[in-house]
């Protein structure tokens, strides 16, 4: 661990309260078990949070956007200043995700933490800027060390912000044109696994451009090696955005937040926290399985099953965003959903029970 | 078809609007397809509703209560009272359902087709009752043909009324003990499967009792065959909210509407309705995958492929009322989503395309 850098220790969620939110839910008007993955989701909610009745607010989407030296190397057929273009279109509402933050009651933040573009104070953006855009990895390593824990303790700090604001809900979005390449080379690196199966084609390529950026990973793989040390290997092939979600990964579990995880960027983040502190797994909700190559092997490894398979790749933390109106929507039938008590009907659930058919048993 | 009884035609969707909406969509700033299943969702709802841009206003969610002669037969652990219950719960805005339907902007009408029950007009549930439950189909068939064609009426002319109050979307859910039984021999009667791939355990039982109503089932499937007219099957074995969905499916087709599709029990009343008339299933959504055994199978019959996979079995329309919510985004996106022009980003999906990268083709 890095002397000028700390993590906030992580412990795990209170299982302890898992048999009472288990009553909670059999109490409801409705056969055992029938909410099915709501059910689950809204326990280890409450063990998370430690509170038997969490309300959890609005949740906040912090979208970090950096630019990607890798793309000198025509790894991607988007022009590099989309990222700073829809950096400014989605801090003002505009973007799939501008969208989806505005209907889903979801509050939501642009962070630069590494785009080549000076944006104005007008365009609401949050400035943490550590550089514009990395090196190119195919050359040399992505960040300095220092670089790299900068835009770490940015993630870190907004994260942590947040939590004092009591928020108990958090996302993580990105956008960087080039991402994927800098996401495909952290999971080979990391995992191990094959380049071909961690890389795919991002905003959109053919065959042999796709063939190109495999090989653009496959030589960065070459050059640099498979670092034992995670900050390292985030710095070498990582982007600020990246770096910037994995110290907000960290904070955030420390702080006892419900994460909402996003598609194959922002898991790849959580691949590198993980590296740093496995516990930080406990306090994630897995929202959706992204249409990106990479993205369901990564979620397998994880040992993951995410709540939505729609095929999305988009990023932004639209994934996020659509798993929440599912978090919510068990947080409200778990808190607020009326009892066999309350509603005067039959307690069907006790009855079987008494018969000795208790499902919670199969 | 019945001289008493007819279905109005059922036209296709306007599939010639489909390259205009996939055209609208590729204008928007995000990279081609990558809102995956969500642009598909919407490019068919253009084509059901015949508007490149339609605006669906909130869904009627009609759950039709009754009862089932079959329960004598001691196929369920849950005692019949819960039926009446739990209808008058709902109407109140109780369970699962009601709560779903206050926090998914869905407006929800509760009706009696066949409760074993006088309800009170303070209930708040609308009286179509065409008997105080169906017959033990062990025995007799469930239904007089009278009885089974007033029942699918009364689906079609609350539907009929919906679709000329302008709705644009409607779905069905169910209440009625025993209703799983009864589901299950009309798929086997149907579909010829197995009776036990089409059985499951319902609201709740252990496995003597789930091979006790297998070999309910088994032989009453023997007592009766599987007649070749859907209605007549239905009759048999169906019962009455199963014959009003029957046919208010039928009726909502016809009026173009988007039809959001719950579980088992209401997959069971498409199987019927597609029966007689196969053009009902090209007005469907199919919302999610059931936990209850016999749906997985079902919706590989169908050939459909449900949006959610969250093991829920509860029925009320529970399914539907998630499904909306990712229908809801889809059409919200599809209509609202800014474009490359109007937020001033540089049009990537063009560019791609211009150098012959267009994922349509793939």
């Amino acid at each position: 661990m890095d002397t000028e850098y700390s993590f906030s220790p992580i412990s795990p969620p209170a299982r302890n309260l898992a048999p009472q939110a288990w009553a909670r839910w059999d109490a409801k008007t409705k056969p055992q078990l029938s909410l099915g993955r709501l059910e689950q989701l809204a326990v280890d909610i409450v063990c998370m949070r430690r509170e038997l009745v969490p309300r959890l607010g609005r949740p906040l989407l912090l979208v970090f956007g950096a630019d990607h030296g890798i793309v000198d190397e025509h790894v991607t057929g988007s022009p590099r200043q989309i990222t700073w273009q829809q950096c400014k279109n989605i801090a003002k509402g505009g973007g799939a995700i501008g969208l989806m933050c505005k209907h889903n009651g979801i509050d939501m933040q642009v962070v630069d933490v590494g785009v080549a573009y000076d944006f104005e104070p007008a365009d609401s953006i949050i400035s943490c800027k550590v550089d514009y855009g990395t090196q190119n990895f195919a050359k040399t390593a992505a960040m300095e060390r220092q670089q790299c824990l900068a835009a770490m303790a940015t993630g870190q700090r907004l994260v942590g912000e947040a939590a004092d604001a009591e928020r108990a809900v958090i996302a993580f979005g990105e956008m960087g044109i080039g991402n994927t390449t800098s996401a495909a080379a952290l999971m080979a690196a990391i995992t191990g696994c094959d380049v071909e199966l961690c890389t795919g084609i991002g905003s959109g390529m053919n065959e042999q451009q796709l063939e190109h950026k495999r090989s653009v990973i496959k030589d960065a793989l070459m050059l640099h090696g498979r670092p034992a040390d995670p900050i390292e290997t985030l710095r070498t092939y990582g982007g600020y955005e990246i770096a910037a979600i994995t110290g907000g990964l960290l904070e955030a579990a420390s702080r006892r937040m419900v994460i909402l995880m996003d598609g194959f960027i922002t898991s790849v983040a959580l691949l590198v926290a993980r590296a740093i502190d496995p516990a930080v797994m406990e306090y994630v909700v897995f929202c959706h399985e992204s249409r990106e190559t990479g993205h369901r092997l990564l979620l397998a490894y994880l040992g993951a099953s995410p709540l939505l398979r729609l095929s999305l790749c988009l990023g932004e933390g639209t994934g996020a965003a659509l798993g929440w109106l599912l978090v919510r929507q068990a947080m409200d039938l778990y808190c607020d959903m009326t009892s066999f008590n309350d509603a005067q009907v039959t307690d069907s659930v006790t009855l079987l029970k008494q018969r000795g058919v208790d499902l919670h048993a199969r």
